[in-house]
């Protein structure tokens, strides 16, 4: 495959790595209609790697890596901002242990994994499955059940209700199936399995309602194609509800005998399978169609809205500045200020690092309308909690850094995979707080923010600092919380 | 004095721990009036205390448990809900060492230690302030310089702009004049401590914008005093700047000497003026009229209102689930069933118990604007971070300790000071939420929670879980978190 090509620049591989299996897509935009031009899949289990410490089992990781290596080659060849290679609910929760798997994986693909939220793999599924949708707009509520996780959406155009629960095929099985036994007689594994399902599902209960029912995930595929003679055609209650008789009737896993079974798949059919209908039970379910599109062609939208200029983020930016009722005169000046400092600083510096630090203004304030004297502290917690709509957890953290270290001690932090602190976004954030601390208009013209060896060198002409009294003291102080870091920063006056 | 007459009820008493003196105020109200019966003082000087650890020295312990023992007959004779005791600035920033000394406090007083927050002492200080403003309604600023930190109130009837500096006389005295000396010459010690506290002072500028300002606290009255002839007048800028010019002139600070400055005022003198001077000249103030009444005046004016139906923590509480968007509807449903539990459990309970509860319950859900899958940790942390006015910091802890605990596995955490979780409450919540889990109204008729030896039983009729039987799995799990904590949960049916 030549990524190389002239049409290259709207080509774009999602890849999507899993609880269960890895899935890798390569698709082109066509008069902005995706076509899929490659897809891999490799059912590595990656959730039966991890042991009660949540750390990854070395064979897992390698046949994980095995994966990875057979399909770098495609994502090779693109370029950085065409790619989205996202981790789902094992990575989401594995120990730090698996950072060492992580550098590993990166190393191999040349391109950095984004460790995503649950919430957030809901709203890429809802895109991939509505790339699919046909007819007029209708409320839909699409449900994903995963290895770890499952997700429901309710939405018509766009996702109104996400949902995420612990919920998963490749966990279900371990919890539920792992002696190999179905039919103990008295306590039935199936049973428990999709009841303990239901317990965990009755708060979503009115997410079906009066919704046309979707279902992505190779979970319900494989039930489909059980159902309809391999055809991926509608799931109907009854027929479920005979399936789920037949396999919780069977003594083992071993013994369940199914036409159009993948024997990949075997191994968590039952597991999902009780999830599923404990599904349709709860949220009385009487058909679910079924998507043959899923999240990886919703990474793939994602990343195309990107490219033109429909970046979901700035909406969830937006959106948090609203909740937080954020004052946006002062966003805005601090963000000018801070922009016009790095621009300085890095006059070839890439377009996520402006954009971070432009977000990390937009949001400095966001603690403000719960506590005055916490807000940074506070602000940063909801920055790096919140359901941030388009935002990795790696992003929601170098974001939740910046605002926590806006001014006064920064903070000594343990750096991590995906978590590596930019001084440079850093220290210009900080400076445009100290120019704008009183909320007021400040040009900044004559000053000059430069790198100097190891360190950075401010220069200040003496008739604006003259102006600006008691901004010579907070920029004084700076030089002292940058010296306990061991950063050498020089105020220069001319 | 006689505090068990037949008066007592509506006698209260406020005690303020702060960082340079300690204050007691025994006042009655006599229509709705306050009258001052008895005040004491001690200058503890406990900022000094605090080393570089923030431990708090031996010595400056016993020197404030000494205080304490002077005051405690006063208190001891007040029923527990006349009587508030709160710790400010240098108890807020103390490390878990001084919970000793918090816990010899309370054995001496008879009565718990409530820290507060910067911003609840200003809100304490302005409903002071205001008890003894006189005129029509108008714009106020009302100042008051701690020894640890500097508070600001802007407002009317009520304040509006709550805002607390880390700037405080002794915390300056230390920093500025630890050597005794004054004019060194080229480096003003007195200049310094100015400027410093200007820097931090640069986001208030425009509190005092067409405010009268109005300052409380030691620190302002004993300057008021020296400019006056020992009267407690107005403090004009001309006089101010003078005298700052005579202190700043000065050699050492053993070297002042003005009329009607006593003598243990002294030592933190000189670091007070500059902290004022900064507030004169950063908020361009002409004039500052000086109130008699501060934080402990507001102490009381605060429970008395508690014990006449207008508690401040009712419309915090209401305000929050404002902000936090909360369900109002699912509050109340669990707030209901949670004290009906609670009910069931302590026929004889404690108002300031059940009050919690239905707060906890009011605000259980505050995180989920922000997050579907963290809300509990994120609301947790902004309960325990947000400015709660009327809330001490360990009622917002427990409230915290609640929300977050509100279902699933239940957190080991660490009791301190003021923090001990209490079972039955969570227990009570905890049900509550099971309950109307589904967003549901379900009466629980016929249900009886009891203790059972250090444990609970729970009985349910057999028809109302044939009704419910999701809520059966769910209380299943319940019994298995509370075995976890090595307490039993028993379900019986009948």
């Amino acid at each position: 495959m030549d990524n190389n090509a002239d049409a290259g620049n709207e080509r774009y591989a999602a890849l999507d790595l899993g609880s269960n299996s890895f899935h890798l897509l390569l698709a082109e935009f066509r008069d902005q209609r995706m076509v899929r031009l490659h897809t891999d899949r490799a059912m590595v289990r990656l959730a039966e790697g991890l042991d009660s410490e949540r750390n990854l089992a070395p064979d897992v990781a390698e046949r994980a890596l095995e994966a990875l290596r057979r399909f770098a080659p495609v994502i090779r060849g693109l370029p950085a901002d065409n790619v989205r290679i996202v981790g789902t609910n094992t990575l989401r929760i594995a120990s730090t242990q698996a950072d060492g798997f992580l550098e590993a994986a990166e190393a191999i693909l040349g391109a950095p994994i984004e460790i995503i939220s649950g919430i957030e793999e809901a709203r890429l599924i809802y895109s991939g499955v509505m790339a699919a949708a046909e007819g007029p707009p209708r409320l839909r509520c699409v449900v994903d059940i995963g290895g770890g996780s499952t997700e429901f959406v309710r939405g018509v155009e766009s996702p109104r209700q996400l949902q995420s629960v612990n919920v998963g095929c490749v966990a279900f099985n371990r919890r539920f199936f792992d002696s190999g036994k179905i039919d103990l007689g008295k306590r039935n594994s199936f049973t428990r399995a999709r009841r303990a399902a239901q317990a965990e599902l009755q708060e979503l209960r009115h997410m079906a309602d009066e919704a046309l029912v979707i279902g992505a995930s190779g979970t319900i595929k494989s039930v489909a194609r059980v159902l309809n003679d391999g055809e991926l055609l509608p799931i109907h209650r009854r027929d479920l509800d005979k399936l789920a008789d037949r396999v919780a009737n069977c003594k083992t896993v071993a013994a369940i005998d199914l036409p159009h079974l993948e024997p990949q798949r075997r191994p968590v059919f039952a597991a999902g399978l009780a999830i599923l209908h404990g599904i349709f039970r709860e949220l009385d379910i009487e058909v679910m169609h079924v998507s043959p599109f899923a999240i990886r062609e919703g990474i793939v939208h994602d990343l195309a809205g990107r490219a033109h200029g429909g970046d979901r983020r700035a909406d969830t930016i937006s959106n948090l500045m609203e909740k937080g009722e954020i004052d946006r005169n002062q966003a805005k000046r601090v963000a000018n200020t801070a922009l016009q400092f790095f621009g300085q600083l890095n006059p070839h510096s890439v377009t996520s690092q402006r954009r971070m630090l432009r977000w990390a203004a937009d949001l400095h304030e966001i603690g403000l309308a719960l506590s005055h004297s916490n807000f940074r502290k506070l602000g940063a917690f909801m920055i790096e909690h919140a359901d941030m709509a388009g935002f990795s957890r790696s992003e929601q953290e170098n974001l939740a850094y910046l605002v926590r270290n806006q001014r006064g001690d920064i903070k000594a932090v343990q750096e991590h995979y995906g978590f590596h602190p930019n001084n440079d976004l850093l220290l210009c954030l900080r400076l445009a707080c100290i120019v704008h601390r009183d909320h007021m208009d400040r040009p900044i013209d004559g000053l000059a923010l430069s790198a100097d060896g190891p360190g950075y060198r401010l220069e200040i002409p003496s008739d604006w600092l003259y102006d600006n009294p008691a901004i010579e003291d907070l920029l004084e102080l700076e030089v002292e919380c940058w010296a306990e870091k061991n950063i050498k920063l020089t105020l220069g006056s001319s």
